[in-house]
């Protein structure tokens, strides 16, 4: 098998900048084969739960050896530490602020704390660590150099604890992380979730309950609704709530962070 | 010659979210050495007007053996067609709902149905197929495996009237399809349609109207309006209403849909 | 060493058209192993300052022989020159109306226009030089033909003046260039002024004044301002006004073209 030779880049800097492109210069002096793959660089600024949603749902679509590097960073220049996170299929850059956590669910990952003198032989700007830092050191990791060369292992990371749901005999709780580009509002429910909500109680349907609209089952196509909001899980395997065509964000008075329950119906 | 290598990619997904990235995380695993080049993700959400109008512009700039991949997709999750079209030089992707309708005029094409089952050994999502079908379709036809292989020929593909314009002995309606970047108005109205309208009374100029506004011929460069709105047949060959270096959608009381017309003048 | 590959691409085309897709199209077809990288397409409409700016900050990072092409072109259909600037690592392309002067400060030039027929054996539109001539420029320089084979030389360019600032015995005057996406306002005042500046009184502080505001020194992270807003050179080595995690072009009232004082203090 060849050498993986992705990088991907998700960060919160826009594009109208020359940000991400910096990045992308300094990869490729250090590793002219380098593919460079853009997930999106639109995260609202310091919204590390977007950004941990985004690589969550992404990062699984890449091939074998794919580096995910994610910078979205309201601890710049502070002393917050740099990851790495090496799963089994996938190498993660991120600084230490909860964006790897949510991946834990689902990858076991070992974690190493980058160590600047091994990463960069010149002084890195304080302003502008993805570029000095997270970018040499993506690099150094497509090249094939082993994170324990970069860094130094550490137990335990940040974790984002908006990712968690609360389960309780009459409802689980979660809550909307997330407006996408078509104003389909997106939840920390996953499917697993639901179906162990739904056992404990097979003779009752699940009800969604968002404010104060109750959605009577889940639906399985954005079609499904017409032009009425539906709950439905979508392709991130999580529970959205959509308006076919339209913008559920405009439609219902839901924002980040809002709490969404499901409960048991009536039959 | 070597085997193409390139797949464009046209959606109305926006660039905030990873939908675009999965699609070509999708492709790179099926097929590592695919190059991918974005034409746009912006779309305006569903407005299949507006990405044939980007699609036929664009296309023909394209290595030969060039993928032309497209998802506007107001029927995502519906039963509506995801077609293959195979051009002399280029292959063409994208659900049946009228986007590659405006290139027939151009490209003779031959089309056909994708088979699901032919692409994708999994089950698919229903809630994102340009993710789960039509990426996985693209570096398949990449490889080389022939369209017929992917899906059954069909005969008639689903048509935009958006693109037909009106002849008649005194006038030519076109209509404004969409505003670009700049704000400039681009029509239906292409350089041979006009070529034609003017050889009816070769002795009398060529006038447009636009809502209440009268242009007293067409302009050749952006320059030559100074401030004022102008004429042109822009780098599409198709004609705009632009102002220099301002913006002519701002300026003149006109939208998507809008009638122009092509009259006799007074010379 | 293998030859360059890298293309960089900044315009103000935005991102919602072909404009920029096209041009990718026909530098593949020209040169098929070209690697496209995008800077920015995001440059405001028109807004040679901000082009620059980008530009300066961020040609450096590339590999050697990145081949730079900038298109922000207020002339486009007019006699200005579009100009090749050859520098000692990498080669420029962009019209002639100051884009590639605040690059002079760094990087000695030689300066070819270029030649019409040289590039293009076709005729080529006048609405869209980037696409017809500057793309192909750019393909046929990455293929090694050498600049004086596309153009003459010329001994001199147009210069931006925004990027002057002017030194006195009791300040030194600079201005806001641009606003970067976080809402930093990037000034034109170097390090090395500032330093200058400094060594001329070398018993007093140096204060930043901009409008109303004083800032009492120099940060040296966002981290530092807590919410307050703060001076500091940024990662381009230029001084700014930033706010941490929070938006200084919301917060100041400045703009593009504002005056920026350093001024001498009271220890």
């Amino acid at each position: 098998m060849k050498r993986p030779r992705w990088i991907t880049l998700t960060t919160d800097f826009g594009r109208s900048d020359s940000y991400v492109a910096e990045m992308k210069g300094v990869i490729l002096r250090e590793h002219p084969d380098a593919h460079l793959i853009d997930i999106t660089h639109e995260i609202p600024p310091q919204d590390r739960i977007s950004g941990s949603l985004v690589l969550r749902r992404s990062y699984r679509y890449f091939p074998k050896g794919t580096i995910h590097l994610i910078v979205v960073d309201p601890g710049v220049g502070t002393s917050r530490k740099l990851l790495i996170g090496k799963a089994k299929q996938y190498l993660f850059l991120a600084p230490d602020n909860g964006l790897l956590s949510p991946l834990l669910a689902e990858e076991p990952m070992t974690f190493y704390a980058l160590s600047q003198t091994r990463v960069s032989s010149t002084s890195s700007s304080a302003t502008f660590e993805g570029r000095d830092l997270l970018a040499p050191a993506a690099a150094k990791l497509l090249r094939g150099i082993p994170p324990q060369k970069l860094g130094r292992p550490v137990r335990s990371i940040v974790k984002l604890s908006e990712w968690d749901v609360t389960f309780s005999s009459r409802s689980l709780r979660g809550k909307i992380l997330a407006k996408d580009h078509f104003g389909n509002l997106i939840t920390n429910i996953r499917q697993k979730d639901f179906v162990k909500f739904q056992a404990q109680k097979k003779d009752k349907p699940v009800w969604v309950k968002a404010g104060k609209i109750i959605f009577r089952g889940i639906a399985h196509t954005y079609a499904e609704g017409q032009k009425k909001p539906i709950a439905l899980f979508g392709s991130a395997g999580l529970l959205e709530l959509a308006v076919r065509n339209g913008n559920a964000s405009h439609r219902l008075s839901l924002k980040q962070g809002s709490h969404i329950d499901l409960v048991y119906g009536t039959s």
